[in-house]
C-alpha cells in the first residue's frame, strides 16, 4: 500500500527527477525519508572505518536478469567487511564440498555477538559461517598451493561476483590487521580445537584481506543478483558459484547473515540477507532480485540502522517476502493441442489429409514453459497423463524450457516408460534444453522442432493406415486438387503449356522477390517453402510439398513478387505454367479460369480453417 | 540423482505396484527404506501417546492445487499436537494484528527445549509462538465472546485447513489435561507477565483441546497445502486463512518450527515445517506442494525420527529447498504483437485495411501471464517500455494473469501515467483480475477480452486517420470487393435476384446447422460471427461486418451447413443471394463465376495471410 500512494503521489516530484522510471523515483523517496534517521554511530573497532562519513546513503536494486536501479551513494567505494563471509563460504563449499564444511563449521544461529569465542560445545564447531570465528575456518578452507595462489581465488571469485577486478583497500586492510588481536585468538583457538590447518597468520591475513576489499553498494548488489540468478553474473553470464551451494549460502545467510536480529528478520523482512560493520546489508530474493544499501551508522546488533529500516520498507512495500506465495506450478502448459492445430507444414495429398483428420486425437503436443522443477513437471505429468484418451503420439516440446532439474528429469523419464506400456510413443521436440545424456535416445525419440516431430508422427499414422504410396512419375496433371473437374481437352491443352524441370537437392525454385508469375505442379520429390528469419542464418519452414500437389499458385490473386523461398528437399519433378499462358487459356474459355478460382478458393478456404483452427489451439 | 535412480530402477517392483504412478512408487521406496530406522521412543510424557504403535509410518504430499499422493499409515488418525501450533499463530494474528501479536510474542529462535520456562528478558515475551509458552499466548488472543465460541472459532478454522469437521480425542485432551502441570506453570507465568489476560484454566482448556484434535498424515499435507496455496484449501476452495498472514506464519515455521534443530533444518531441507511429539511433521513450499511424514519415535529434540529423515531424503531427492532459484520472471510477458496479428475481428472495408496496414506500430498488445509481483511486473513494464517506438495505443492482455499483488498494481498505474505523459494509450483487457477499486477507468481503458479492445483501438487509429465513413444504405451492391470487376449489366443481374431483408439487434440471421445455402451483403448495420463456446453459456466473436462486406460466401466452396451463427450486432439491411440464383447465373455466363471465385480467392488468401501472421505471433 504504502509503495502505491509514493509511487501515485510523486506526480509533483516529477519535474526535477524527469528522467528517472518509478522504481528509481520509488528509491529516492526512501533516501528522503530514511535520511533523517540519524541514530547509531559509525563502527570506530577499526580505527580506518571510524574516518567514514556517517552521511552517505545509496541504495541499488538489482534484478536476476541483471537490469540495475540505483541512488545516492551507490558509487562511493566502502570495504566490504562481512558482507564477504557468505562468498567466501561459497568458495570452501566449491573447494571442500559440504561434508568436509559441516565437520568443521555449524549452521545453526549462535544468540552470540558476531566477534564472541564461542563454539558448540559438543563439536567444537563454530555455531556458524557468519560470525567470525565461522569465516576464519572458512577462510582456512580455501584451497591453493600458496598464500599467493589462495588470495588469487579469493580475488578472482570476487570478481566473477561482481564483473570487475577488485582491490584491497590497504589502509583498511593494515588497520584490520593492526588491530586484529581478537580475530587473531579466535584463529588460534579454532587451530586448537583442529578446525583450521597451516599457518594461522596466513589465513588471517586472508581474513583481513578479503574484508577489506573495496566495493561499492553497486557491486554488492551485483554480487547478490549474481546468487539470486543461480550464481551466474546475470551481466557478463559468467559463473561465480557451482549452482548447487546456492542454496547452502542463502540458507546460512536466512538463518543466521543478520546476526541477534536474525529470526525478526526472516519475519519482518524475509529475504536472506548480509550485513557488515561498514554499512553495508545485501538482501537476496532467489530467482528474482537482490538488494543492497550503505549506510555506515550501525545499530546495537552491528547492522546498518538505515539498512535495516530500508530494507523492511521495500519488502513491505514491494511484497518480497521470500515466503510469499506465488502460483508458479500453474502455466507450466503452456498449451495443448491436437487434431487441424498439431499438424506440420508437410502439405499432403487430400486422401492422407482425410486419414489425419479423421484420427486426430492419435497425435498430440504439450507446450511446457519456464524452469521444470518437480512441483512444476508433477503439474505437467498429471495435466499429460490425464489426456491419454486415444493418443498415439504424445510430443512434448521443450522450446520455452528454461531448465529441468533431476527431479524433473525422472520424472520426465517416467513419463517416457509410462507411455511406453500402454503403446505409445513419447517424442520430445527442442530436447537440446535436456543435454544429450540426460534423455537418451532410445527413452524418447527427439525432433529439432515441432514441425519436424509432426511431420515424423504424421508418417507413422500414415504408414499404419495405408500401404506405401508409389511416387507420381509423368507429365500427366490429372489429379491435381487445382484441376479438379477441368474436361480432359482443357486439361490437354495446360499440359500442352507446361514446361517439366528436374531440380537437384537444396536448390531453389522460387526466390524470395522473384517476380510471382509461374505456377508449379509437383510430379515426384518433395520441396518446401522457407522464410529465412530475421537474423539471416536460420530459415523456418512454412510448407512442403510432394507429388500431386501444386505450389506458387496464390500468385494468380496475390500477383507482385514472390514472399519466400521455394527449395528442393529431395530431388523433384516440376511442372511450371506461367500465369500469361494460363490467362491466355482463361481468355479463351472462362469456364477454365472459374473451375481453377473455384479449386483454389476451396484449398484457399481448408488452409485458412486449419490455420483458424491452430489460432484458437494457439490462443484458446 | 538418488531419486533419477529410485525413479528408474522401480521396474522390478512394478509388478506389485501396476496401479501406482511414479510419485507413489517413489514414496514407497522411502516407506521400505526408512521402516528399518528405529531409533527413537515415542513420547510418553503424556500417557495416552505413550500408547501410539511405533511401526505406524506414513507419507503424504498435497500439492498446491489440491492432488495427493499418500502411501502406507496416511489415513491412521493421531493427535495434531505441536503442529497445532502455527495453525493458531494464524488465527491469532487474523483476530488481532501483528502488532498486538508482537506485542506479547517474539520470532527469535530460543535456544532452549519447547516446554522451557524462559522469555525474552527485555520485553518479557516468550520467544516465539512455536515453544509452549508463545503457544499458550498466542491461543489467549483467539478472539470470542465464551470459551465455546473461541473453541469453535478453533475448530471451524481447522475444519477449513482440512476440508471436514474435525474432533478432538478426548481421552488424550484429559490426559493432557490431568498431567499439563508444566503447561499450567506457563500460563500463570505468562499472565503474570501480563500477556494473557482472561481466564488461565479456560485458555489453557482450549490450548490443550486444540493439541488433541484427531487428524491423519493426509489431513496434516492438506493443512500444509492450504498455507502453500496461500490460505485458500485446494480442494474445497474455502479460505482458512487470511492471504496477508500466510508469510507471517511461514517465517516462524522457518526459523522456529523444528525446535533447536531449526538452522540445520533450513540448511539440509530448506522447507518450513513444523513437527509434534505425536510424530507428525508437516513441511510447506509455498506454491508448490505440502509433505506429512508421520512416524511417532522422536529424536531427543522432539522430532519424528524418520520424519526429519525422510523430510531431509525428500527435499534432496526432489530438489524441493525453498531458496533454491527458480527463474520466476522469464515468462512474464508470453507475447507481444502488432501489425496484422494485432487485429480485431472486425472485418473492415479495404480502404479501412489499408490505413492499419500502413500505420502497423500503432497498436501493440503485450499478453502477460502468471503471478503479477514486483519482479515479474518489473520485467514486464521493462519489456513494454523498451518497445514504445511507434505505439499509441498499448493492449495489457491480463487474460493469464492469475493475480496482481500490490507492488505490480502500482507498476501498472506508473505504466499507464508513463505512456499518458507521452500521448500513448494504455488498454486493458481482462482486466476483471485487478478488481474494480484498484485500476480506476481513468487511468486505463478497460475492456472485456482483446477482440474488443483492438476494435476500439482501430476505430480510434482510423478515426483519426480519415473523415467519418457514410454508411451505405441502399440496394447497390456496386463496390462490394466479393463483386469487383464485374460488368455493369451481370452486376444488375445479381441486384435483382437478391431480396433485401432488415434484422433487429440481437436477431440470428444464420443459425448454425441450417444449410449453406445463400451469401448476404451488408448494406447498413453490422453482424457479427459468433461460435458458442463448450460451456454452452459464452460465445466468441470469430468476425464483426459492416456496410459494403459480404459475409456467409465460404458456403461457395465449402457447401453443407453453417458452421457457426451470425448476430445482428446494430440494426442492419443485408441482401440475400441464394447459391442456387448465382449459379444459374454463373451457367449462362463463365466469367461471371470465374469474376466472383477469382475475388473469393483474394479475399480467402488475404485472410489466410492475416491468420498465418497471427500463428506466427502466436507461436514465433
Amino acid at each position: 500500500m504504502p509503495m502505491q500512494d509514493t509511487l501515485v503521489n510523486v506526480d509533483s516530484r516529477r519535474a526535477e527527477t524527469e528522467t528517472l522510471g518509478p522504481i528509481e523515483r520509488y528509491l529516492t523517496t526512501l533516501l528522503d525519508e530514511f535520511r533523517s534517521l540519524d541514530d547509531g554511530a559509525v563502527a570506530d573497532y577499526i580505527p580506518e572505518l571510524g574516518k567514514a562519513d556517517p552521511s552517505l546513503f545509496g541504495i541499488c536494486l538489482v534484478t536476476a536478469n541483471g537490469h540495475v536501479y540505483e541512488v545516492g551513494d551507490s558509487a562511493r567505494p566502502f570495504t566490504i567487511q562481512s558482507i564477504s563471509k557468505p562468498f567466501v563460504l561459497g568458495m570452501a563449499l566449491e573447494d571442500r564440498g559440504r561434508d568436509a564444511l559441516l565437520a568443521r563449521i555449524g549452521v545453526e544461529p549462535s544468540g552470540n555477538p558476531f566477534n564472541a569465542i564461542v563454539v558448540d560445545e559438543a563439536s567444537n564447531r563454530p555455531f556458524n559461517p557468519m560470525v567470525n570465528s565461522g569465516a576464519i575456518v572458512a577462510t582456512g578452507l580455501i584451497e591453493g598451493p600458496s598464500v599467493a595462489a589462495r588470495q588469487d581465488r579469493v580475488l578472482d571469485s570476487f570478481a566473477r561476483f561482481i564483473g570487475h577486478d577488485v582491490e584491497v583497500d590497504e589502509d583498511v586492510f593494515e588497520s584490520e590487521r593492526l588491530t586484529g588481536d581478537r580475530n587473531r585468538a579466535i584463529g588460534y583457538l579454532m587451530r586448537g580445537f583442529g578446525m583450521l590447518e597451516g599457518d594461522c597468520d596466513e589465513t588471517l591475513d586472508l581474513y583481513f584481506r578479503q574484508c577489506s576489499l573495496r566495493v561499492t553498494c553497486r557491486d554488492v548488489a551485483t554480487m547478490g543478483a549474481t546468487l539470486a540468478n543461480g550464481g551466474v553474473n546475470p551481466m557478463t553470464g559468467v559463473r561465480a558459484l557451482d549452482e548447487r551451494y546456492v542454496p547452502d549460502v542463502l540458507s546460512v545467510m536466512s538463518s543466521c547473515g543478520m546476526y541477534d536480529y536474525s529470526g525478526e528478520w526472516v519475519y519482518r523482512v524475509g529475504i536472506p540477507a548480509k550485513s557488515g560493520v561498514s554499512g553495508g546489508i545485501v538482501g537476496i530474493l532467489p530467482g528474482q532480485l537482490a538488494i543492497a544499501v550503505f549506510s555506515p551508522p550501525l545499530d546495537p546488533q552491528g547492522n546498518s540502522v538505515r539498512g535495516v529500516r530500508v530494507c523492511e520498507r521495500i519488502s513491505h512495500d514491494l511484497s518480497l517476502h521470500v515466503l510469499r506465495v506465488h502460483s508458479t506450478i500453474a502455466s507450466v502448459v503452456r498449451r495443448s493441442y491436437d487434431g487441424a492445430a498439431a499438424r506440420s507444414n508437410h502439405v499432403r495429398p487430400v486422401p492422407d489429409n482425410e486419414i489425419l483428420d479423421r484420427d486426430d486425437r492419435a497425435i498430440v503436443v504439450h507446450e511446457l514453459q519456464g524452469d521444470l522443477y518437480f512441483a512444476s513437471m508433477e503439474a505437467a505429468f498429471r495435466a499429460i497423463a490425464d489426456d491419454l484418451a486415444g493418443r498415439r503420439y504424445v510430443v512434448v516440446d521443450l522450446r520455452r524450457v528454461v531448465n529441468v532439474d533431476n527431479a524433473a528429469d525422472s520424472l520426465l523419464r517416467e513419463l517416457a516408460a509410462t507411455l511406453e506400456a500402454e503403446a505409445r510413443t513419447l517424442v520430445l521436440a527442442h530436447a537440446d534444453v535436456l543435454g544429450p545424456e540426460t534423455m537418451p535416445a532410445e527413452t524418447a525419440t527427439r525432433f529439432v522442432d515441432v514441425d519436424t516431430a509432426l511431420d515424423w508422427c504424421e508418417s507413422q499414422v500414415l504408414r499404419a493406415a495405408r500401404p506405401a504410396l508409389v511416387p507420381v512419375v509423368g507429365r500427366s496433371l490429372a489429379g491435381q486438387p487445382l484441376l479438379y473437374g477441368l474436361p480432359a481437352e482443357q486439361l490437354a491443352v495446360l499440359e500442352a503449356a507446361a514446361t517439366v524441370q528436374t531440380t537437384a537437392a537444396g536448390e531453389i525454385v522460387i526466390r524470395e522477390g522473384d517476380p510471382a508469375d509461374a505456377l508449379y505442379f509437383v510430379l515426384a520429390g518433395r520441396v518446401s517453402v522457407r522464410l529465412v528469419l530475421a537474423d539471416g542464418r536460420r530459415d523456418r519452414r512454412l510448407a512442403a510439398f510432394g507429388p500431386g500437389l501444386s505450389f506458387g499458385e496464390t500468385a494468380l490473386v496475390a500477383g507482385g513478387v514472390r514472399t519466400a523461398d521455394v527449395v528442393t528437399d529431395e530431388p523433384a519433378t516440376l511442372a511450371r505454367v506461367a500465369l500469361d499462358d494460363l490467362r491466355h487459356i482463361g481468355e479463351e474459355c472462362p469456364s477454365f479460369m472459374a473451375t481453377i478460382y473455384e479449386n483454389l478458393a476451396r484449398q484457399l478456404s481448408t488452409l485458412l480453417q486449419r490455420a483458424n483452427a491452430q489460432v484458437r489451439a494457439l490462443d484458446p
